[in-house]
């Protein structure tokens, strides 16, 4: 089928490389010309262009542009389309895309690959990056059923992991394992820097290793990606931010009363249970 | 020359190696006899005993239990040797040892080669665990000039980064980037296992990825390891965690106000200032 990609970046990109091994005819639009150039030198999509008109034969659209673009994107889009067009989005929190677009477009489902690194744009895209990845489809009541048989087929053919949930529970999931992460590193970065005995920062730089690197890494990421976690997604953040901010309370006052066995307890059930999110 | 190691674990096996393979001549002990066999079967020895008193002739006795056993291990040890050894230990807390070992033994010197993986026991031991490690030697006012120079001579040749400090910077670098964030990681967990509503619960051990992986890793480690960190290095690591709080009331206060532009300019600096640890 003609499928479209709004958003040439890492994401689009590599979708539109493993659609298009589908056999699928791919038509790509970026903000950039260049992304555009680029993106067909690549063999990403067979066109490109600048214009949202290019889309107007598709029959389905991923959008994958930045969250906070997606929905003014759809809205400037809707106009070019035929009623008919599936419009589906990449987006990592679904409650307010889908209740912005729904009522706007009967045809769109919002879903969320559960893929990607901290490389950028279409230079980064590859073939099978959504190999065994989840891919979370959120419809609503009213999402038509053959519009998610026919996206939940497409995402099957890129080897993804497919799970529905509504956008609320989708939301809270993510805000567990996804969003408070990106906070809980954030702070111990933040933490650290702010030593204020200079000799102890330095010696700390030096001896850091695996496991500092390891807890610190999604919070010393894309800092626009961690601010619009909090803008779009920001009430399951908070409440799971809360609810963290209790359990490390719960650490810290062990520790205060050298509860060592408890400490014990607690630290070896994380380790049994740990691995049920693997 | 005859170098001792007491404790046959993957840092006291690894150890053995590195020694051996530089020409001195290694004598292990281990509790469990098994230990023993295995640990002379595989070459990380010369001779090996459940008996102390094999370490009489050792000149520098490297002491590698778990950080429990360091100072009561080293009490039943010195009995049995010569004024002139040397000993010295790999615990990854300092004040509490240095200041209970040095006034039994002149010749004691506080060290922690910050090396290692999940992994344990002799049967993880291997060649070459600690080139590029650090490796931080403590030294006290009274400590032996002559004996630092030798330590640091064999600790070189392991192929680590020598760093000096006292005790009590060690103990307040490492709260800072090994201890804390392994309980920052651990209430990570320990926050998510208990999120009561079980359908967000399962969807969020479905769609944990990387970032929950990276984050979660030192917290879901070894319980006994956990607890000895706090246990020993309790002072640094609670001033650490309330730190932390402060830090971390911060982000969550910076997105109750929405306030994207400074939540922003923080995770910018995070992004710019993490590399200084690595």
């Amino acid at each position: 089928m003609k499928i479209g990609i709004l958003g040439l970046g890492l994401i689009g990109g590599s979708l539109g490389f493993d659609l298009r091994s589908q056999g699928h005819y791919v038509l790509g639009v970026s903000r950039r010309e260049s992304t555009c150039q680029k993106a067909m030198e690549i063999g990403s999509v067979d066109q490109a262009s600048v214009d949202l008109s290019l889309l107007v034969s598709a029959e389905l659209i991923f959008v994958c542009t930045p969250i906070g673009l997606i929905v003014p994107q759809i809205k400037e889009l809707l106009p070019y389309l035929h009623k008919t067009t599936i419009i589906t989005d990449v987006g990592s929190v679904k409650g307010p895309i889908v209740h912005s677009i729904s009522p706007l477009w009967e045809n769109f489902i919002g879903g969320h690959p559960m893929a990607g690194n901290t490389s950028m744009g279409i230079e980064a895209a590859q073939f099978n990056l959504f190999v065994n990845c989840p891919y979370v489809i959120t419809p609503i009541d009213k999402t038509i059923k053959n519009n998610l048989t026919l996206l939940e087929e497409i995402v099957r053919s890129l080897g993804c992991n497919v799970y529905y949930c509504s956008p609320e529970q989708h939301d809270r999931a993510v805000s567990w394992i996804s969003h408070l992460p990106v906070m809980v590193s954030a702070a111990l970065i933040d933490a650290c820097l702010n030593e204020t005995d200079l000799e102890i920062l330095e010696l700390a730089q030096k001896l850091a290793s695996s496991g500092f690197r390891d807890t610190s890494r999604v919070g010393g990421g894309n800092p626009e990606l961690g601010v619009m976690m909090a803008q779009y997604n920001g009430q399951a953040l908070i409440n799971s931010l809360h609810k963290y901010r209790d359990h490390l309370d719960s650490f810290i006052k062990l520790i205060e009363e050298e509860n060592w066995e408890v400490l014990g307890e607690k630290l070896l059930f994380n380790q049994h249970n740990r691995p049920r999110f693997l």
